[in-house]
């Protein structure tokens, strides 16, 4: 692929930039038989809305979801489900400024040299805007998830500084807090750090974390497609992801074998582990326990201060970056890592289905 | 892909298991021309074979590679290139004890789960000889990244807690020291390290490191084949493998903005960064600047103290490992995460061929 | 791919059924810099257009193109582009008694049979209006090969009895006459077996035939992704072709070595061949030559005779089909098979580029 | 991929040239628990076997299969399952006079131009030698589709202009006719007909035809992936092929609508068709009933008459070509065709069993 489609059995196709027309994703592969409508895939791209909090631009998008194709009367057909966004709010700006330098920490540049040039509106195809087909298309992924019993939740784990504390974790307060994060004192404490933050002009990173819960063990496939490789390339593959770990993660370079070794135990109710260090994969298979995983994300680059940079032209500049950017990204990523995590483990239950001739056998002789 | 092919223009598919008769891989797309000799790929495969330090298993394999195909009086030939090398010392041990139970921190179980039954001698296809294939086809792909000026250089950064310092940096030492550490003082260090863990039947984690330079910018596709997206992918299917991060990775989560963000220069050289926090990637595109990856590894799961854990019956026990196991696998991984980095650079390139119309046109009017 | 993404570096993605919302497709992989607009495409999508022949059906649909993202300011820029046609003409019919049917000759059983249910709306993604993305993408595909000077052609060959005469090929003919033949007065015969076949309540078959010129030697990879395997695989994904053949096709089974065989010669332009009964293609590579390939196209399966079928209950039953259809696929087939080869070659094109060690050397060293 | 690999689930990645150490193919995808040994893919390798009959060319190759990997207590492991023969008589022969011309009718030309160069010691890589991959690895697709109940049946249909009559066909014939034709009589007019070839020192050409029954409904994907564009794609993949049809293929061409519609009518034993024009394929996807293919051979371009053609120097010349080889390809393809159609039907299987939601939960819900 040329780079816009994820996933071998449930794919996707994303298109467009954060100033054309609209923004949009192909699914191919989805199952037939899935209720699915325009409401169930809004309710997702709600949660990464640009607007809701005093953290987000204010860019009022309405970002809303049209179900072209692949559903009829209420339920997916098998064919491919074609969704689009219409971008709304596409001023006819001054953009000249902005075409004529490379925003540090940007891709103006590398867009340049790759392309010869670039759609310099607001970023193009490398905006964060972007991930609307990834977060409409995830939608799917995860209601097909519940149809099989399996939940992904994503959440802020920290901005800057500031951590949650597990102990105060309140699903509710995910979707409720302005940060994402599912322990309202730290959440009240982040915005804090972020207003600072705002105040110094500057921007700040943190940590996303997910958990998958209700994967029965076996999922992924040995060597190149482990389910933590693919975990990887997902959750890497949205912009201002610069870490991806699983369970224990960086952690386990430190450790030693006795510490980071999960034993098992078995009891009524199966097979368990007394710990879970491994982050629920053992040799790139999913063992039954939850899968837990980390993206670190960058502070946004657009800051207020004035940086040193180049023009097009190659010459030294200085830039004033202007117009209004959250000052952290995290908060409107925590919903794209739970799709793109959600695509993935869809798309390696689906391999998975051939993977003991028993069961094919089974499948079809029924 | 079923699981066992990498790349999608120089892709390579590896076979093999630990106590099969043989390992290997087949390198498809490889283009025609290149000056190639077992000698070339021996000298990447030796870096990876056991038994050549203490810190190594003493199993003696010659691990001898052989080229069946795709080399012709010395060059390749632009078809696919099958390599082997065969498991000389696959005794008839006794396996039966391995086979009854579930070794903490491996795939026993995952892969019984997934397949119904597994290949229980030394790990099967789950085994670090899996890697073998990997390092073959990897010094193909750094012959001609070598060829574009391009190098990929890999070394280990900590073993347990000690760390190498950068001021200390000798290329050589790579190769020559037991811990493939560039430091020889904290080789020396990391060693005693090693030795202490070994007194206490256990083993250590540790951490790789990988820079490639000479790359040009432009190179990744925007969106799901970021650069750092595939080298993700890459390095996290390696096994044992438990993060993996770009440039400043998780230390990027806790920055602000203006401490992160890389600032533009030119001179009579060309353009530069005034840093590189980025890690040589902006918006999943190289800028030209070094990349530099980690890969942090989790301890040998293999010791000799007794553990908790169940048989394939599902009963609880305990079991206590015997044969005799590298007490860290990081000094044997660090050509691995060399191998898998070059192929995803050099896929990359060879991708990136069609990104301009002018430059496709040019290739084929000449 | 689950079947609605086509080619490997120049990839499209189709979406969209008969009678819903819009049709659309999204290429990925276009090079950056190719001048397009709307018109561009929509020179192709008229060629396909119903309502233009009293042999075609009269539903008149606009069938407008619009370019909804990877073009800006009149050029590609490397990113997906997202094509759509909107349905303008989807009438809400009573289409109870079409669904409670299986129609000989079309995908409904077939449907029903693999999804549990389908969209019996005019035939839903078995529709030809599903071809609309592969003739938008088509139209991209056949701008960059201009530029390349490659021309790809195809025309009617025969409808039902009625052959063209190469001896009075004229291009032109080709977008003027009614079946896109050609020659005038074989033209001229086809219209009057077609208005027999009407009076008939019956349909015709025919021939399609496809000239692909200025194609370099060196195109198609050995082994399975021959040039002739991928145009096999390209013209058979189109509805109701039930044979393909590349140069003398099946007459090649017929015929001796010292009668196929074509001899190579020189002078002063280059290489040539004393004949082509090869049609192009030697051991799945271009030669240089003209590449000829045919497609066989079934008869329209909707016909208004009286057809013996089973319903959704299976029981045993006769329909009668309503409606207008045309009583012959071919001439509007004419301008997919031209796309679904110009798609073929470019991505083969794409493809050769990595093919020598020295030209790559070249193209990254400048 | 770079076109060794054929397959999405059921991966197959073929090696090897006419005269390098050995050819062989590494099968990724299996399901574990098929019972699988040397035996079971040498009886399929030895109906391609040189040296059987006067019609073959007497090179005695044992072709002896190896498995290396992937079988473990004579079971497929869900591993990749690595093959391996050798070739045992690469004679150091003198190839300085082939080297320097390229033969008419075959790959010479085309793949010095593709490559810069070739190896030219028997045909390479386009040699027919490079089929033992694809017949060893569709033995074990022909294995599995046996335990779901599917035969494919390959044999030859005409030899030049000698066609076997389908009243005297007797399935063991295949296997035991000099020309793999299924009727004993046709068999031996053929071999008069090849031995007067043979006095001309000419060739001949054939048909080879398949068909698979067993097959469910619902099998191949709409648009890109139907059943017929994947069968299509797999066997213009054979060398020499020059022409792939479906059911009535050419014939559809000339016929109306109301004979080349199947009616469909059920009784106590399901649904069937009176009548299979269709070739058991319905809108890309299986109807139930058999699905007959039929792949056009040409002859031998190896014909022992002076011929006309060009140097390596590009000067023109004339060559008479040595040696022995077979004056007809047709019997010795007839095993290819059939592994291919059961790589292809077997892979598209593994793909349908994510087409419906219910089914995909039932799967994981026990």
């Amino acid at each position: 692929m040329a780079g816009s489609t994820f996933g071998k059995n449930f794919t996707i196709t994303t298109w467009g930039e954060s100033h054309g027309k609209a923004l949009g994703v192909v699914v191919d592969g989805c199952p037939a038989g899935l209720s699915l409508c325009e409401d169930d895939i809004q309710a997702y791209l709600n949660r990464r809305k640009p607007g809701s909090t005093r953290f987000s631009t204010p860019r009022k998008e309405a970002d809303e979801v049209v179900i072209l194709s692949g559903v009829f009367e209420g339920k997916t057909t098998g064919t491919p489900i074609s969704l689009l966004v219409p971008n709304t709010s596409q001023r006819s700006a001054d953009y000249s400024e902005i075409a004529s330098y490379y925003r540090p920490g940007h891709a103006d540049y590398t867009f340049d040299e790759k392309y010869g040039f670039r759609d310099y509106r607001g970023g193009g195809r490398s905006s964060g805007r972007e991930t609307i087909g990834r977060v409409a298309a995830g939608a799917i992924a995860a209601r097909i998830l519940k149809e099989l019993g399996i939940e992904v939740c994503a959440y802020t784990k920290a901005i800057g500084p500031v951590f949650i504390d597990m102990a105060r974790f309140e699903k509710e307060a995910i979707t409720e807090t302005a940060t994402a994060m599912p322990d309202r004192l730290a959440s009240v404490q982040a915005e804090e750090y972020l207003a600072a933050c705002m105040m110094d002009r500057d921007s700040s990173g943190g940590i996303i974390e997910c958990t998958i819960t209700g994967l029965p063990a076996g999922i992924g496939e040995p060597v190149f497609n482990k389910l933590d490789a693919r975990l990887g390339a997902a959750i890497m593959s949205i912009g201002a992801v610069k870490a991806f770990e699983i369970g224990d993660g960086t952690a386990a370079a430190a450790a030693k074998g006795s510490e980071n070794n999960d034993s098992f135990y078995a009891d009524e109710n199966g097979v368990h582990k007394r710990s879970n260090h491994a982050g629920g994969i053992l040799g790139g298979i999913s063992d039954g326990d939850t899968i837990t995983l980390r993206a670190y994300v960058k502070p946004t680059p657009s800051i207020f201060q004035e940086q040193e940079t180049i023009g097009r032209d190659h010459k030294n500049r200085t830039v004033q970056i202007k117009g209004r950017h959250d000052p952290v990204i995290v908060p409107r990523a925590v919903v794209v890592v739970e799709c793109m995590s959600a695509l993935t483990v869809l798309d390696l239950l689906m391999e998975n289905m051939t993977s003991r001739l028993d069961r094919m056998v089974e499948f079809y002789k029924k």
